[in-house]
């Protein structure tokens, strides 16, 4: 993706709503992935580094690899490593689908939050594989903005929900890629590809996940591309303050929130 | 529910769908259910005994009592039993709001794939929670068929589902419960209510799902109210065939789909 491709936008408010995103989700999306030591990781697209920062604390003695197209993303995600003490990630700047490593130069590739930005997610994947190690492993994640659905139902969340899967296909993405990973994957070339969906369910009895998800990560990801769907003409500006409402409103206490990430893993052979 | 309220209706080909739906989601849905020796479980609304089956091999020194509306359910219902050689389970015939039981009879009820159907179901807890003793527990399970994503996307898919949905609104019931047990059975005065989304995800690395639920119990659902929508005008001849053809099209090898279950536990205070 080109750096004008990435439809949340590069704001302060995003990048924190993007440490919350990771924070939250930490133990749910990450928990399970643990690289041994010595091992050589490629993180493609690593943007500010909310995910790099828990890649390298789960696995503090693998090396890691950062990459991202964006110079800005990139000495957000140093700083950001640097403040917790970090040292085994080594940044580079370059874009996805040129790479400057041989073949066979990583032992595990990761890439989370990135294939939904792209317009040929299936080639990036391909363009990824010869970069592994016979038998190495690749780790992706992605989320789905049509596994959403909340209590009570509202037509206008769901419009404003349409609306940035709408933008997201406009610059070249799928917000609902998710679903997709187990057939990108294998038509890719990845072999023993495994998909496990991972939901967020969120009620009143779990307020960290009312908080941490539908408040400071879900609605937070929608609301920021309200002036860009008004400005499209794609939904008036009362529409789109009701479907922020109701969206905040599955926050109540009789509120429910369900989405669901999906995380794929294959392996090169 | 009376009789005639039941969406799917009692064909025996909707039978078989009622035992290859049970049968496939045992261990995801049931596994976490078991009764201690000698507890006294009401099971409520047992229709032709899908789920007892699973319950009572599951519990066999609990004392399960098995009630629904319709006789001819309870006769095959039993049948099954029998033919399990399963001797734990009483039957019952009777109506949900009226049961012919004192308060505090009960240590747990288990109430699984009927709140979807009653225009009440809030009422419906309220009357069953006094059958509990005091620290008694109530189980209710639910699907959401608003929760249903797959790949590829089809509109025509979607519609199919929505004429399931609409029709089971248009007599009294709501397809899309699922998300709701959280409020429903807190409103209804259940304490410490628990509720655990339980999903179904299905690729070609799955193919006993894909058979068992893609192709088996989900669109054998859907299609089994095909000629109630189209005689409704919900849906041309045409659209539907559609429909129902892009919903076993996710059964091809890069085809996926998700459905997400609903599992929610209370106490009587």
């Amino acid at each position: 993706m080109s750096r004008k491709n990435y439809v949340h936008g590069y704001t302060d408010r995003e990048s924190e709503r993007l440490a919350d995103q990771a924070q939250t989700l930490t133990g749910l999306l990450h928990g399970d992935t643990i690289y041994p030591a010595g091992s050589r990781v490629l993180e493609a697209g690593c943007g500010i580094g909310a995910q790099t920062v828990i890649l390298a604390a789960n696995s503090p003695h693998a090396c890691i690899i950062s990459v991202d197209i964006s110079a800005d993303s990139l000495l957000r995600a140093e700083g950001a490593i640097r403040e917790k003490g970090i040292t085994n990630v080594t940044f580079c700047q370059g874009d996805i689908f040129h790479l400057p490593f041989g073949p066979g130069t990583f032992d595990n590739i990761f890439i989370c939050f990135v294939l939904e930005h792209l317009s040929e997610p299936q080639r990036a994947l391909e363009r990824l594989r010869p970069l592994l190690k016979e038998g190495g492993s690749i780790t992706v994640i992605e989320g789905d903005h049509g596994s959403a659905f909340y209590h009570p139902e509202s037509r206008f969340a769901q419009r404003a929900i349409d609306c940035l899967v709408l933008l997201q296909r406009d610059m070249g993405g799928n917000a609902l890629i998710g679903r997709a990973l187990y057939p990108l994957m294998s038509a890719a070339g990845y072999e023993n590809v495994h998909v496990s969906p991972r939901m967020v369910y969120a009620d009143a009895s779990r307020p960290d996940l009312v908080e941490g998800f539908i408040r400071l990560t879900f609605t937070a990801m929608v609301e920021g591309i309200g002036e860009m769907a008004q400005a499209q003409g794609m939904i008036s500006r009362e529409d789109w303050e009701k479907g922020i409402r109701d969206l905040y409103r599955t926050c109540d206490t009789d509120g429910v929130f369900c989405y669901t990430f999906f995380k794929g893993t294959g392996i090169r052979t």
